[in-house]
């Protein structure tokens, strides 16, 4: 069986986890949510790749055999630097994103040539440049927008009921308009940060709101497919194990778990507690 | 001359250290944002106690002869245990600013017997109810409200720009309205966050438009005398000497400088970075 590591600054990429889980069920997942160092996005590429190299290392320490950087920010800042650090395979979120906007675009009636792709992430992640780099090797324009607040809004919960919905519908309104003025004619739009799968219906209400139709990608399935290319097919024909799944996290396991269930679209057992220093 | 620790997660804690410069103008400062760990008010009293020690040691090992704790979760969850690691005199923001509602309340014409305070801070502060007891042993009713959202949109800095402090405004108005279910009745506003003065224009329209008037206290001046007092009076008689300041981060010293001006109300030279682990 194989163990593999999920890694994210927080609870974002249990979005990820999720749509592992069908793909490779047979696989054990131990999962690590760095979330006394959180939030990654709002810091420098230095203490990034250090805090990421940290986590990385823990969950090899574990056993984990391959590792996904369920994390934006993470795999945007320190991916060299991770896979320097461990000689196991590692997978991170920005390419299978990109590679999943090329299909997008690919598919849509315009041409390719005529696509223009829309990255919404952490303001660490557009500094780097990462996904203008992964999109405009594979002849796609691009456009990055960084939305720092909507981590926090997700975070709190502000995407049900109508008072804090309509903040969080505001906050949106304003990246998107502010996107648009850079890039008017965006026709794809990749969640770039693995928390905003969860804005996903507010996005596509603000989208509607300002009459601009846009493809959403976001890139949690994308990723699992290209971990599962990388796994050996090794149905559990017969077998209806539920997979294992360890759970870490460097702060509150009360919080991790309360706040991770809605990432993960399920309760949250086995959560321990690790202490990675600082 | 007397040297001071000032030490904050991030930047709220330089409207202290803007408070105490001109009360003490012959020390040499010494200022700590731990901004590689922040923010600590959405994390728990074991991390946060954690960070806050080892950002106190850092600091006397620099020479500080005091400290002042300019960050209200680290001195709601941690001041004890940091005051039993260090051996010097440390200082607060808890208990200055309950006492600065106290005096608030007597002035106001309503009776002490007569006065509420509402209390806005992180999520941290209002859990470990550090200002609800240090308030109520003054004999004042309190009530703690958690604005979880209000760090993130000051670090934005949407504060100026009409859309921007639109829905900055949209928040508090959430946010004060949730706490006046609870307090109806209450008169005293107590910033129980240093980021919050800067909100402090917002605040006073939205408690305009609700009908809802309230005295604002805020902690930094009233922590600022509360250290002054410990000093001994060293007028700098003559000397028109600036004081020496002395600013380390634990991230990007450029994010530093960019965003502490404007809790700091002048430019940050000096800044050192430096590496507390993690």
């Amino acid at each position: 069986m194989k163990t593999i590591g999920v890694f994210d600054s927080g609870f974002g990429g249990l979005t990820v986890l999720h749509e592992l889980i069908p793909l490779i069920p047979g696989a054990r997942y131990l999962y690590l949510g760095d979330t006394a160092r959180l939030p990654y996005g709002s810091k420098s590429r230095e203490t990034i790749a250090r805090y990421a190299i940290s986590s990385a290392r823990f969950l090899a320490d574990q056993g984990a055999e391959m590792l996904v950087i369920a994390c934006n920010t993470a795999t945007a800042l320190a991916l060299d630097d991770i896979r320097e650090a461990l000689p196991i395979p590692i997978v991170g979120v920005v390419e299978p994103g990109a590679q999943a906007a090329l299909t997008a675009a690919t598919e849509s009636r315009a041409a390719i040539a005529g696509s223009h792709v829309l990255v919404l992430a952490t303001a660490a992640t557009t500094q780097s440049g990462a996904y203008s780099r992964t999109l405009g090797a594979l002849r796609l324009r691009a456009t990055e927008k960084a939305c720092p607040l909507l981590v926090p809004l997700v975070e709190e919960g502000w995407l049900d009921s109508s008072a804090h919905a309509a903040v969080t519908l505001d906050v949106l309104r304003i990246y998107l308009l502010e996107a648009f003025e850079q890039a008017p004619e965006a026709n794809v739009l990749l969640l770039g940060c693995t928390h905003y799968p969860l804005l996903k219906p507010l996005i596509e209400t603000t989208l509607k709101n300002l009459h601009h139709p846009m493809q959403i990608i976001d890139s949690a399935a994308a990723t699992a497919r290209a971990v599962a290319a990388l796994v050996p097919a090794s149905k559990t024909s017969g077998e209806s194990s539920r997979p294992e799944c360890v759970f870490y996290a460097t702060d509150s396991i009360e919080k991790f778990q309360r706040l991770g269930s809605a990432f993960l679209h399920q309760p949250l057992s086995q959560v321990e507690l690790v202490d990675l220093g600082g």
